[in-house]
């Protein structure tokens, strides 16, 4: 728990992949996804998530759609939690601390894991989400941020708070 | 030229769309586009362009690829010229402001267009671009903001300065 966001995830199929920055001194041109990238999920719905500082918003898991995260504005941790009873990585809590310029990264989270962020910079923070299929709210779970099932990572100001 | 962004635009093809902000206290899920959608196009490519206040980028111009823009963080200018011969709106300049709450839209520029954007916000703007196929640098073309083939419309620190 609490490592960077450089290497291969701890938890089975998340995927953490270094994206480009091309910066000039108008702005930079950031990219997120392409269609025919070597780790193609076809694009179902892309959406964005303003996160205000110190707000939380966890948890949730999806039993289909695949997640492709990344973080242009702002400073957002990111915590997923695996509980799948067949994963060889049942019960690890692992978080990223995303954002610019140096962690932009894309994390992919596979359906069936939860997962839930937080805004960690002084301004708003925006995650922005490409998943593989279109948004269907039937096939999601949300748990609160003090459900005794889940991990108590989330202390006030969405300070990350290690497990009893 | 200079008008608002309610109502559809002036040139041919182009298609604005009103997004959905769904707005809690911890901040706005943004919508922006799903496959399924009405005006759904195929998703190539989503990337973001960061736009520092002040900064101008223009011109561009794709023969094959779609733009789907949006601006989730802070104000955009986006103007478009249609200079196609064959077109019913040929010679036409629109200009959007685009940004939240009040201009969340997406808009959709087909290809043959020219385009360019500026941040009109004390803040960096963020533009999201959903395209239609992956980028491609062979099928775009670029001119440069005093090109005297193109409208003189970007004025110092990106104002609008109406055509001579």
């Amino acid at each position: 728990m609490g490592r960077g966001v450089t290497g291969p995830s701890l938890i089975g199929g998340v995927i953490l992949t270094e994206l480009r920055q091309i910066v000039d001194k108008r702005g930079a041109v950031l990219h997120m996804l392409r269609s025919d990238g070597p780790d193609h999920v076809p694009m179902g719905e892309c959406y964005f998530s303003e996160i205000l500082p110190g707000a939380v918003k966890a948890w949730k898991r999806h039993r289909l759609q695949t997640q492709n995260l990344a973080v242009p504005v702002g400073r957002v941790r990111l915590i997923v939690y695996d509980d799948r009873e067949s994963s060889s990585s049942h019960g690890t809590v692992e978080t990223y601390t995303l954002g610019r310029p140096d962690a932009y990264f894309r994390v992919r989270i596979p359906a069936g894991l939860w997962y839930g962020f937080s805004c960690v910079s002084e301004t708003s923070a925006l995650l922005a989400n490409c998943t593989d299929r279109p948004h269907d709210p039937s096939e999601s779970d949300a748990r609160s941020l003090d459900d005794p099932a889940m991990p108590a990572v989330w202390g006030p100001s969405g300070a990350v708070e290690h497990q009893s």
